[in-house]
This record gives C-alpha cells, sequence and structure tokens, in this order.
C-alpha cells in the first residue's frame, strides 16, 4: 500500500478515508516538499495490516487523529 | 535530543513545548505502548534541527498540530 517510485510521494496506491484509532500505534504526517507535493498521512496499525495511507481530505480522519491524540493523552 | 536507551522510549533528554510549524517536514506520534508508556511526538525540521522531541502536554503543541495539519492541506 506505500510505494516506492520516482517521484518520493509513499501513497502512490490508493487510501483509505479510516481506520480504527484504537488501532494506531504510530502516525506519521509528512508536509508537502520538492520530493512530493502532497501531505501525505501514513499510519501504522497493530495488527497485521501494517502500513496505510489516509486520505488526508477525508473530514473523518482530520477528526480521528484529534480523538487519537486526545485519546493517547488520556492514556497516560 | 532523541536518545536510545533501555526502554524504548524515544524522547529521555528533553522536550520543547513549540517550534515553528512552517520549519516542520514531517511529524511523528507514536501511541504509547508496551515498550514506551508515554505518548511520544517526534518533529523532524527543515532546518538544520533536525529531530525535535514536542511536549504532549504543551497546550501550544496540540493546537500548533493541527493548525500545522490544516496548512498543509491548504498547501496542495
Amino acid at each position: 500500500q506505500v510505494g516506492h517510485s520516482k517521484s518520493r510521494c509513499q501513497c502512490l496506491n490508493g487510501m483509505v478515508n479510516r481506520v480504527k484509532p484504537l488501532l494506531i500505534e504510530k502516525l506519521e504526517v509528512y508536509a508537502p516538499s520538492h520530493s512530493c507535493q502532497h501531505m501525505e498521512i501514513i499510519v501504522t496499525l497493530k495488527n497485521v495490516e501494517g502500513k496505510k495511507c489516509l486520505n488526508p481530505e477525508a473530514p473523518i480522519v482530520k477528526n480521528n487523529i484529534e480523538k487519537w491524540m486526545k485519546n493517547q493523552r488520556s492514556v497516560q
């Protein structure tokens, strides 16, 4: 799902609009740069699914990330 | 700043409460896990400063991340 190609965008093989926040082990957000003009959001999931690209435009993605970060704080 | 030690927390050598959002090239958020009980936020900065750990509890960090993500969307 996270592919490698000439332009160094990582999310070229499709994105998902939602993941279960509880499954997120790690969140990576890449700002647009000279090597990839898009913002990219990649989550590493706890189960075997591994890395998934999230659609930065999906409203649920934005809300979930905020909710997820809030939950991580309350977990401590 | 991002250190390595027995427990696999990465932010053991101090955290900062704020960075200039414009300088953020990449954001990594690690959920608490068996190897590190804390949520960790690591940013890679565009200038020579490289990786910095952000204090997840600092209010300005939370707001800046949301603002930063909003700006990345509008940049596209």
